[in-house]
């Protein structure tokens, strides 16, 4: 086993190498592609090649498809063994899901496709791994906590619902890391430390009954760390590429490839406590039930050359009964920042509701980069959360 | 197995509606994205969108992971009689060397990659299939035809040269559907018929003893064909999109995956006759023995609406001996016209290798509309004689 991790380290560094010296000779072809965006925090507002996460994306298949024969190795040398097909067919489909996530991701930030097509892709990406789940595992049984067992039952068969909460994990796995997103080397640093809490995670139950599951994850999570860990070299501030919705969809899959195969999907949507937090501070705005600009962003004071929170701006009589309770709610808890703008005509304005612009309403003024390094601070002390929740506290709600 | 072709062949036929209703859709979002390019052989030179195959693709993938249970539904409702895992991660496998193919020619159509890309990354995307085979069947015996067994012997083991040529396969049917195209509606054409004789193939052989490879090749053969089939309707004359390289890596890989797993290459590779012939025809231009311009496609008569061969110009002078040569041959085989343009200048002009431009040397200018249809008469007269050659033909040479 040993053996085997260890190659695929070997390969995950050389994958980090090549893409620090490839991405950068490809900047110049996305410039000339128009596939690029304006960083608009910077004072210069400079044009960044955009979505070079397809040539990490396909670093990191092409790592994997290098890896692939090792665990099987033993299995080609003798022959009589009888080769596991039942594995080996669920390293396929993972690779098979993460790469049409991939091919989605890089024909939205080309195209620029539209939220239907954001919720149905994913589903449909993750269909061939749902398939290798149904005919290997089909276990759809869940264990119920401890304190809803009185109603409940100790388990209960969730059936074909199973199956749906698996496809949602994909669709929000995606798109949580893509509306967390906006300041250079957040989607990459936040997939980096997600990465690493798996990794850890996979680590400890190596010696548990399903260590199976947990190698099986470990070679697809350390190719991945490694991959973000080079992207971020280029993406931290100041950006050189912008990694696009490409990233997002990829590492978004691949979490969820590995928690799904793995079976260990509570565990994994643990360590994506601020995603979880920003995308329910977030909703009221994604389902214009307060306005929602194009952009939301943290916006540059070219004066300081500090980040400020963005702002939304809306007339206090024209809110309905619902956003007017939510921004007050939002309000009472100092979530979110509401001012005046003008008196004579009505207009007010509040900070949107985004985990970095409340981050920025707390501290103050930030730096790019400091409030980058934050941010990622949150989210190693909320992994470090997951684990306290994970380890000590999960025997209070199931057995060992 | 008749109902499970039925419902390969209901599902394709929804995927032909999809196409025809979907793509149109999509027009303005390419053009948009400055993912277009201009149709050079009309005279009002129109801007039209580029790439679309990358819509089809993901509309032939769609329809094929919602096929894939259809295979095995027998064994999911009696899960004692064993899953056959082997034959699903054949399927897995074939689809993941497709989304590649498709990822990569995409990446291709918006990024412009380098012909050194253009060759590797089939080869790439090639590695799970070639893997699964290596598992599943791993004969690399090829049987030597009756004339050479004097000097091989009746069998040879090819071993690790067999993948070498799988690989070899795939990129030569991506880039030779590539480099046989120009005119509107022949890089889908071609691919219909090519579709249409492995369907005609594979239905025959069904009678035979290796009934299950053909038939799996029928289950990916028939949606393809109806995705080429609706998008000839909007690519043909006068097109209203193009199909990009996307489009002609994913024809040539689907093609290739049947090819291999199905184990026909060779005669996969008889129904190639007229993209070979244009690939040797075109080889002194592609290693630049002779001037290779930009575009090779024919070239529009603004006054007679017709198209004449399109001509790269040389000076005599300055052709090195090998050159020479070549262009000698192909004159004195009438396969090309060369001309003086200045007597002066010592420059002349030679229409270009490509099979296109021959049939339009031979036929005398044409209208766009009627040379796509000879030069797909030309595609079916071509899999006719590779009929010939198969079946009474064959028996020369190998035994029944």
């Amino acid at each position: 086993m040993w053996e085997i991790l260890l190659v695929n380290v070997l390969l995950s560094i050389t994958g980090f190498f090549v893409i620090l010296n490839v991405v950068p000779k490809f900047k110049d072809m996305f410039l000339k592609a128009k596939l690029s965006g304006i960083d608009m925090n910077k004072s210069d507002k400079p044009e960044i090649p955009e979505a070079t996460g397809v040539i990490t994306s396909c670093i990191f298949l092409i790592v994997m498809f290098i890896f692939i024969p090792v665990p099987f190795s033993k299995h080609w040398f003798n022959k009589e063994w009888g080769f596991p097909h039942q594995e080996f067919v669920q390293f396929v489909a993972a690779l098979l899901s993460i790469c049409c996530m991939v091919l989605l991701g890089f024909a939205d930030d080309v195209l620029n496709l539209k939220w239907r097509h954001k919720l149905l892709l994913p589903t449909v990406a993750s269909l061939p791994l749902l398939m290798v789940y149904y005919t290997n595992f089909n276990s759809t049984t869940i264990i119920i906590p401890k304190p809803l067992r009185s109603f409940f039952g100790s388990e209960m068969d969730l059936n074909v619902l199973y199956y749906v909460y698996m496809g949602m994990l994909a669709v929000f796995c995606t798109n949580a890391i893509n509306i967390y997103a906006g300041i250079n080397g957040l989607e990459v640093g936040q997939s980096i430390v997600i990465a690493a809490s798996l990794i850890l995670f996979n680590i400890f139950e190596l010696n548990g009954d399903c260590w199976t599951n947990h190698l099986f994850s470990l070679y697809f999570m350390i190719p991945f760390f490694f991959t973000c860990l080079a992207l971020h070299q280029l993406n931290k501030y100041p950006a050189s590429v912008f990694v696009g919705d490409t990233f997002c969809y990829f590492s978004g899959m691949t979490v969820a490839v590995v928690a799904i195969l793995g079976h260990f999907s509570k565990t994994a949507l643990l360590f994506f406590i601020p995603q979880i937090v920003n995308f329910i501070f977030s909703l009221p705005q994604l389902f214009h039930i307060l306005p929602c600009p194009r952009h939301r962003l943290p916006r540059l004071n070219p004066k300081t050359g500090l980040l400020d929170p963005s702002v939304f701006q809306f007339k206090e009589m024209k809110l309905n009964t619902v956003s007017r309770l939510v921004l007050n709610i939002y309000k009472m808890f100092g979530l979110v920042r509401v001012e005046h703008v003008s008196e004579d005509a009505d207009i007010s304005q509040s900070t949107n509701c985004t985990l970095i612009n409340f981050v920025l309403k707390f501290m103050g003024p930030t730096h790019e980069k400091t409030l980058a390094i934050y941010l990622l601070v949150l989210q190693v002390l909320c992994s470090v959360a997951a684990f306290a929740i994970r380890y000590p506290l999960a025997s209070l709600f199931y057995d060992r």
